[in-house]
């Protein structure tokens, strides 16, 4: 499909009349591309649709929601997670290793050597310890961290040094040297990063958010980096996306910004094409799918 | 021993008369502190000194050659590989997160996607095989990159995928997504990253020097970076240190500099305390001491 929704077979030719897909990946194009509204448009109307692939993590697009109405929902976001939990890394390095104050070192030719601290022996939370809370624990684990995962049904995990509940927040924050948050955004994440969250973190913490910007209650944030808690904030997602201009977030010289684009690399597309073809040749062969989505996922931490 | 060289008993007492150590911990202060000088003076004109532990890691330094001269020679520079390896996690993520284009972005106020490169799937080539080429491995590999590790002997380990010698550079040179030097300046490694060095790196690819500054022809590597191979440099050592305010180095955009401290972590202090204390407890029960420098590992890649 091209950048006008027109619909080309790999032979060069041009399929005429309305496409009826009855098997429909919504890769990453799909969701961002210029052809997204005559793709959508097509996927919404035809009638055989029977099961649709998203790379999507989340359930809240409204067209997505459409279309789980009338077809089975699969998903490709576990795809996604390997290309976020290295963006986790690279945040928690920088911070870690002093970025800031060396850059600006640099820039003023100034040698003066500082202390820098260690991922060996960091003691990270995570809540949501779903498949992107996991690709972390399993980089950070491997390089000598401590793992905290928070989630709902607080069960045990063999990638997770400790589980913790919800309610068990409070206390563990005041241990953590990273805070990440990789839940969805459901009634109860929303605004959970908030005045008290902050003030219970340790004054030398780094905030990271990988997972919906309505988790933070973001001038609670910026009130806290002020006031020294957490130390720094590194945020893929936030309230309002593209965030504008004049938001104070870009500004604040203790935050870093990138565009909810963590998981965007050439890998997670080989992965997604990957994941969604495996599931066309069982549907082909009439093996059952696989990834369907499963809403409880998306509602629980 | 305090900032004058006065040496006081833990007990309050102050040591009257010429201090004649048998046995002597060399640790990072012992170098870098304003103590050093009485310190190795007093070290140097003792007649009892057996043994004597460094924390550095190479013996270029000429007090440490005239103490080898007359003790026995132990190093604790092992301790000092784990920060150096995140030093350079830490380097490699930022470069393929795209760090320099994205804090630009930030501080523009400027929402625009960008796709980065993974540290799965890189290809490192990791010149000097040693304590730091072997922690560096160790950590990219849990992360899904692949080593070559380049070193004289060219045998097998089990911490890289490939081991060549130095003389299959060139070729290792053309695949390399990172190309880390860390290995001690020797005849053989001196100025070996030279125009031609460059020259066969790829025009994606980041160089990294953990060893010593005089392995890089600077003026070659800053024409390569302008001719576009490597990409990016990122040094922790330099040919001459602190360098020099008008060194064209710290004015490039794509260079990052730090003052020779990757090893300075506080964990690098506890581990090689705990080095130090176990050779200690070794030679008061009258066992042999362990990690004898082996000037032959400072001579070879």
């Amino acid at each position: 499909m091209d950048d006008e929704g027109v619909i080309k077979a790999e032979w060069g030719g041009v399929f005429e009349g309305d496409p009826q897909p009855v098997a429909v990946f919504g890769n990453t194009d799909v969701w961002f591309g210029p052809q997204a509204p005559a793709f959508m448009t097509a996927v919404l109307k035809t009638p055989k649709l029977e099961w649709f692939q998203s790379s999507a993590a989340g359930v809240e697009h409204p067209a997505l929601v459409m279309i789980g109405q009338k077809a089975d929902l699969y998903t490709t976001s576990h795809a996604q997670s390997e290309a976020m939990a290295e963006w986790a890394l690279w945040a928690a390095m920088d911070f870690f290793r002093g970025g800031p104050k060396r850059r600006a070192d640099k820039a003023a030719a100034h040698w003066e050597i500082q202390t820098s601290r260690e991922m060996h022996g960091s003691r990270w939370l995570i809540y949501g310890f779903g498949a992107i809370g996991k690709a972390v624990a399993r980089r950070v684990r491997a390089l000598g961290a401590t793992v905290t995962g928070v989630r709902r049904s607080g069960g045990a995990s063999d990638l997770a040094d400790a589980v913790v509940t919800p309610d068990a927040m409070a206390e563990a924050l005041k241990m953590a040297d990273v805070v990440l948050l990789c839940a969805p955004h459901t009634p109860e994440t929303e605004g959970m990063a908030d005045a008290a969250f902050f003030a219970a973190m340790r004054d030398d913490a780094l905030f990271l958010n990988l997972g919906r910007g309505a988790l933070v209650v973001e001038p609670d944030l910026i009130a806290g980096l002020d006031a020294g808690r957490p130390s720094f904030a590194q945020l893929d997602v936030v309230s309002e996306e593209p965030l504008p201009a004049d938001n104070p977030l870009w500004s604040h010289p203790r935050v870093m910004i990138t565009p909810h684009d963590s998981a965007a690399t050439a890998e997670t597309r080989h992965r997604q094409d990957q994941i969604f073809l495996d599931n066309l040749n069982r549907w082909l062969k009439g093996e059952p799918l696989e990834n369907l989505i499963d809403k409880s996922e998306f509602e629980n931490a």
